[in-house]
């Protein structure tokens, strides 16, 4: 499935980081460079997506600062790239999807992959750090602020001019 | 940005996710579902994106038990759209996603909207429910199964058929 969507006229957060992440294998990306994967020819081999969607993934994750490029060979001239602390700060999204897809995608037999923390497997949860408590949908109460808020297109342009 | 992915063949519970709900427009629409809006004609309002594509969002979400659809009017007959227990187990891949765009693209000023978890803020936090505490990233490690696992088109093909 697929095609273009522009988020940028919106005003959401959630939006604001689609805009982005969101983008067709950009999560997946990320997801390798979580594992070890910095340099283009083993995104290439292990996803095995168009060098040119590749190319531009990479490009604007660098943009937005969520990759950074490290020159790793002088003669010919190469880059990797890594996560920075922003995209570091991605790994609660991909950890929450990956429950997800482990509990309602692959079901009782579990997933592919798990994750140890230190001697116990890890078991994602998201709480309240205010008062440890994870919530249930009907605790949460959304609220917009009153005051005018910018676009995600306005706030990416503050980012990228910082 | 976008055009097609097919992740179908990744064996990946991140990308099991996103074979549901990766497509351009798919976060929002739940997002807004979270909000309350249940009917095509409010999605259309919000989002502004084309009847076509939201009703083919709307048919994959239904297809894949995300939301399900409950008749509201008989004559003529109308059907609202709610989430299920499963779309409803989303919330934190939302929740988080809101978390990075408030914290890494409105930044200092804040993002459009807050939620509120009973009389104090929410603030999301992803624990590891066996221990309580919050992973850092050296401390997770990840590990294959041994076992043979079904790709995520294998996977997505026994939920449809259970």
């Amino acid at each position: 499935m697929g095609r273009t969507a522009d988020y940028s006229k919106e005003t959401c957060s959630i939006a604001a980081t689609l805009e982005v992440v969101g983008d067709p294998w950009t999560l997946l990306i990320l997801r390798d460079a979580f594992r070890g994967v910095r340099r283009f020819e083993q995104w290439q081999e292990a996803l095995g997506v168009a060098r040119n969607v590749l190319a531009a993934r990479l490009k604007s994750l660098v943009e937005h600062g969520v990759l950074e490029q490290k020159l790793y060979s002088q003669r010919p001239p190469r880059n990797e790239y890594v996560l920075t602390a922003k995209g570091r700060a991605l790994s609660p999204v991909l950890l929450t999807m990956s429950a997800w897809g482990d509990a309602h995608v692959y079901g009782d037999s579990g997933g592919p992959m798990q994750f140890m923390h230190g001697d116990h497997r890890f078991e994602p949860q998201l709480v309240c750090a205010c008062c440890g408590k994870a919530p249930h949908g009907a605790d949460l109460q959304m609220q917009l602020k009153d005051e005018p808020t910018p676009t995600v297109g306005e706030a990416l342009a503050r980012v990228k001019a910082a």
